[in-house]
């Protein structure tokens, strides 16, 4: 088999991974249609859960994810994809990352070890 | 909130990274008690949901994680760890990381990229 398996699972989880830095940017969902469009685009779309339905990614921002490369596990129900994250944010907080946030054990509050790219008020504005 | 949101979800999705290559090596899952086990040790602790169990990662193959640091994402429903893998592999199939295939459009078949660092069989020995 030359992909992942959706006949075990409508979702599987996708990794976004900056092809560059090699950071981890996010992870979120896709289904079978929301595959075959990023295949076809070579622009990230995942499906959004809490929408449901397809997630042009950077649809609202402009930061697009252009896949470089596609991987996926020993069980075929995981995906990783490197991307090139244009905009250089791929957190709708404005971070280069989701993973902005590191666990110090004993304090009450996480670190915050991400760069800010921008500021999301400016990016999403009411409409 | 310092951590994950086990409110949301009974099994949140878990990344491992390599800390010294950046490569990313796996995704599995944790719930409440097998992040709190994990916190404890120092060892990242899985539960499987195949096996409905904790899954102290390495238990059998001796290729346990040490955790070197911690993340959650934005909607703290996903960990990012940062890992020091010993045994140099990840992967039950023998590959330094669980996404040893790449998708090569138009192809049957995937190319395997990952260097695998000991044979299945001789760690897993039929008992």
């Amino acid at each position: 088999m030359n992909g992942p398996d959706f006949s075990k699972s409508d979702l599987i989880p996708v990794i976004a991974q900056d092809e560059a830095s090699g950071d981890v940017l996010m992870l979120a969902y896709m289904n079978e249609e929301a595959y075959a469009e990023t295949l076809k685009t070579g622009r990230v779309c995942y499906f959004s859960r809490s929408r449901s339905r397809l997630w042009r990614k950077g649809e609202e921002s402009g930061n697009v994810q252009e896949v470089k490369s596609i991987y996926f596990d020993c069980d075929a129900d995981t995906l990783l994809i490197k991307v090139n994250q244009i905009g250089g944010a791929a957190c709708h907080e404005g971070y280069r990352s989701c993973f902005f946030r590191q666990l110090v054990p004993g304090q009450a509050e996480p670190r915050v070890v991400g760069e800010r790219v921008f500021d999301p008020k400016e990016v999403y504005k009411q409409k």
